[in-house]
């Protein structure tokens, strides 16, 4: 039996001048609100509680039908409902009725958290590219405030994948003793090169665009084309070739005989289009150069171990959970694979789980069933 | 014993409104200028010429020291020889002792062929868009008009790598009496939905690049930003992850630390800028779409066999060698070999080669022990 979830956004202030946030590379900020939703009831033993991370363009809206759509001015999520919705809800494997969620929008995006698109106190201005940089280890600190203001002494898992896995990661490193599990899914230490180079591509793009004005667009045109080609590029890297070939194939769009133009011609053009339109609606391009940086900079191994991901997980006391799929290629198995290894060598408790998909690194968004199954058998292990 | 090879560049009209140049897909050229080089001497027997086709951002100087560089301002041929050099030459494996050797640059390229940068002699302008949409067919069919013009009956072979290996299938396909050998490397019958995504994204970025004026910018700046992004995007398909990651890794660029800010980090971005800096002295961003565009509608199975490659290749008539690269990714392995299956189905004549590499697609340029093993072999059966 699954009732429809309906959801709020809440905000809360977790840094202010008396209480400023201090950043892991340089400086701090001291405005910080957090956009943050919650799903299901905190027991009162406040031991159920679950944090979900979110990924590069994620947001706080994990479950459920927002219904303050309208007052935030997010027509997208009219008709649409969180980005983990298959998962989290009442009766789903992340069951609402039975553990209370949380997720919260990390610092540097554009929805809802402090990020480049929000006002500057010192001068009354968008910060634009005066926003610091931020890191993973950033986000974790930050949604250790909040778990603080919400008094949750010990989260019952941090669950998160891709960037979203590597915040989970980051928790297990950073707050041992906060968390008694924590599941890592289509995630790793570490950006490969290759990641880093579609990254730079996809931030060249936003820069060169003659509308990014250095990051002061914000009362004028966006650089969207930029933007665009950056999303453009970043979705071929989620899906697998498999994948691509199986939905989009060299088929044409919407007619039987080619134009032989430069419009689109490829299903798959059509729908890397859409892809790039769509985005440009709802995500801010500033925040896309900060969180794709906070990506490139993030390595588990060079932080806590000097380099060697067997000695850095040796601080890891929770359970832990890591997933990965057969055709990611942003993250690979193999990647994944490293960090469950380094834990067993370790004699940790964790399990390492490889899922067969043809789709990609979005598998851990689409393979609802797999995904479900054991995440619900994790969460209910001893 | 190697001598140093030294070049020069040839011209030859192909086509003039006498005779003029019909496309496939739609209208003729007038006015067809080829520029080619060749190295080696022309038996008297002329059965020994082999013609080599180029890739996507090739041209006709295969090898070689080109004494004509200033001549035609091609300041980048100054310190480096031919693209196959390695190949090429007295005594390598194909050997201008022995060969006589011909490449040419394709129609619609930038590099003395016609394409949309040379004038419209009909406006007295450059055709920018103006110029119609070439083939793989194209570039077949006009090479097939320089070897007439050579006085060449029948090539002992066509080789080619990429785009070029497309090239040297359709040779087989189109002109199966016209060769004796025709070897395909790093190459497929068509391109993957993945490949056709990185171009979109490509092209997308030119043309979305301000410059781009569509098109008509050969009177004042070229839209440098957008092909310079085209081209970093272009070689992160070129290199392999694997490949990646052992010469770039996520080493920083010239320093200890990062700087945390929007420039420069890794030895990776440093690689791809340079490479999109130089691509963009040196390449026409018109050709750039002309040439991905070719590649996009180029299916041998499609054209010859109705969909079937295996009903396609029962018109091919020579002795074929497929040769693949592990790490390939562009033109996979399976694609390639789908060409020698095919072939041996029909019980044709055709060798299969898998070599192993790190090299990815660049493999067919890189790889210079192993392929000048396997030509030099392939050349020298019966």
């Amino acid at each position: 039996m699954e009732d429809k979830l309906f959801t709020n956004v809440k905000h809360v202030t977790l840094a202010d001048k008396n209480n400023p946030f201090y950043l892991e590379i340089a400086g701090h900020i001291d405005d910080v609100v957090v956009e943050y939703e919650t799903y299901g009831e905190l027991s009162p033993a406040k031991d159920n509680a679950i944090l979900i991370a979110h990924a590069l363009s994620g947001d706080a809206h994990a479950a459920g039908w927002d219904l303050d759509w309208e007052k935030y001015n997010r027509p997208w999520r009219e008709n649409k409902p969180g980005w983990w919705d298959t998962i989290i809800g009442p009766g789903k494997p992340l069951d609402t009725n039975k553990y209370f969620i949380i997720c919260s929008n990390v610092v540097g995006s554009c929805y809802g958290t402090t990020g480049p698109s929000s006002i500057d106190p010192e001068s009354g201005r968008p910060y634009g590219l005066d926003f610091p940089i931020v890191t993973v280890g950033d986000w974790v600190n930050l949604q250790r405030r909040l778990i603080d203001f919400l008094a949750i002494d010990k989260l019952l898992c941090v669950i998160g994948g891709s960037l979203g896995g590597q915040q989970a990661l980051e928790w297990a490193l950073a707050y041992p003793d906060r968390l008694h599990k924590c599941a890592i899914l289509a995630s790793a230490p570490r950006l490969s090169s290759q990641g880093l180079a579609f990254n730079a591509v996809g931030r060249h793009s936003i820069m060169h665009d003659p509308n990014f004005n250095d990051g002061n667009y914000y009362d004028r045109e966006a650089p969207s084309n930029g933007l665009a080609a950056a999303r453009m590029l970043a979705h071929i890297t989620y899906l697998s070739e498999e994948g691509m070939q199986h939905k989009f194939g060299r088929r044409l769009r919407g007619k039987m005989q080619p134009d032989f133009d430069f419009g689109v011609e490829f299903e798959v053009e059509s729908y890397l289009n859409y892809q790039g339109q769509r985005f440009v609606e709802r995500f801010d391009a500033n925040s896309y150069l900060y969180i794709t940086k906070a990506m490139d900079y993030y390595d588990a191994a060079e932080k806590w171990g000097a380099g060697d991901i067997v000695e850095a997980v040796k601080r890891i006391e929770c359970q832990t959970l890591v997933a990965t799929f057969s055709s990611d290629w942003l993250y690979t198995p193999e990647q994944g694979r490293e960090i469950a290894q380094a834990l067993v060598k370790n004699n940790k408790r964790a399990t390492y789980l490889s899922v067969e998909s043809k789709f990609g690194h979005d598998a851990f968004l689409v393979e609802t069933e797999s995904v479900g199954r054991f995440l619900r058998a994790f969460l209910g292990s001893k």
